[in-house]
């Protein structure tokens, strides 16, 4: 019996954590994980270590954008392909304090040459969830994907 | 005496040092430098240590774009303020392979409420730089500047 | 007895028909009508008239972008305060084409010194949607805020 | 006898010229000319008539946006592809106060799926120059380039 590609046990979810965490050295410095996991939507989060503080002992914005940078790609190749980041832009909304870091992307459209997808990014400090950045990608699929898979949008 | 105000022994790169660097845990634990230092125009780099890399043995984008931001603020910081990112956008150009990730970021305008920053990363690999990113990023400088200290150039 | 302010005969409607409309002659030059208003949210469109298309006989790119910075604009007027356009960053997701185009835009963050707007471009073909572009700015408060009137997002 | 492919007059620029400006409703409504060619490097322009511009009698921001994003998709063009423009960010700089408001589009990459380039908008007053924007854009080549024509670099 096959299992739904939903979920992190799902055979999407697995090849996610196989290729984009278990293979990436940067990925398991950060101590990312995989939090939710349905196709054209990913969740992620990382523990905000001290060592990923700046000087006002929030998050520093380097991981904050890392962290939507990954959610986005992670939400692309969600999708049943092979991606390579193009770009993304990033707004900062608020300091990112807490225990937790965690952020959830999108696909606005998943076109045969590139993906677009929208990310959001929380801290969760006591329970409490801060709305600190939100980002706008495009992620290239590497061999293009077949006509008949695309949506052209919501 | 005093101290030109360029060059990385200035008082401008020394408060860069300590505000930005030394007090920053982040920036410390993924052995950022300053490289280059004048008033808007300000150099970074960090040994591309197996850790920051994924898993096609090339910097991983989240270690590029956390370069681009911080080099970005930096420039920003260079001119005389005291700054706190607003948000920048991020070209991917080349995979980024080699012994040190390095990136310049030069203003654009310094405005009272804002300075813009422009910033290009580079990976150097037996002494042959590639150009990695691009990015385009918005500063605000928190308490404002005084007027006769904006330029509307480039 | 004063009027709520929502909707489009609202004060703040109004004050952004005279501002933003009926004293900017590319706004008039465009044909853009205000369709929807309420603090934080509101709406533009406007004709797809013939001069408006590109070769492909849909609408240009150049007026897709002049709509999402518009209602931008306005998204972050509509919280009550002077403002000028920062920056923004668009995709452009499907083919616009259709009679009438519209956008809607949305405040992320209504902060001191700046304000984050999300805006959603439409096309609409035989009363048929189609989702064409989408963007996040940054609008600058010119005056800045009282702190007392910011939120901190979502 | 063959034009050499850069100028107003070479092969390039004519194609340019009927496709971009000649087909295309809206271009032509703007005004816009082409001022300079040469693949990878094109300039554009357009008078500053007063149904341009907006309530300070500035150039509209559309109006800049435009321009941005026009240029942006011609520079891509002069590498010899069918493109079309997936996204762009901007940065206004300054009002765009002036007779004539120009741009220029420099290609940073050319890849085989996509072009990235950078452009610059200016506003020429009495014969003085003010740099008003400066955008970042990613454009599509809808039917992919030969590997051979591609280029990695600045």
């Amino acid at each position: 019996m096959t299992k739904p590609d939903a979920g992190l046990d799902s055979p999407g979810a697995r090849l996610l954590q196989a290729q984009g965490i278990e293979s990436s050295a940067f990925t398991r410095f950060m101590g990312t994980r995989l939090r939710a996991f349905s196709p054209g939507r990913v969740e992620a989060e990382l523990d905000l270590r001290p060592e990923l503080t700046q000087h006002h002992g929030q998050a520093h914005g380097g991981v904050i954008g890392y962290l939507a940078d990954t959610v986005s790609a992670w939400a692309a190749a969600s999708t049943g392909i092979d991606v390579v980041m193009s770009e993304y832009k990033l707004n900062f909304l608020a300091a990112a304090h807490g225990e937790v870091l965690w952020a959830r992307g999108e696909v606005l459209k998943a076109g045969r040459r590139q993906v677009i997808v929208r990310s959001d990014v929380y801290a969760t400090h006591e329970g409490q969830e801060t709305h600190v950045a939100t980002a706008l990608a495009t992620i290239a699929a590497v061999n293009g994907r077949r006509e008949e898979e695309t949506n052209a949008g919501q």
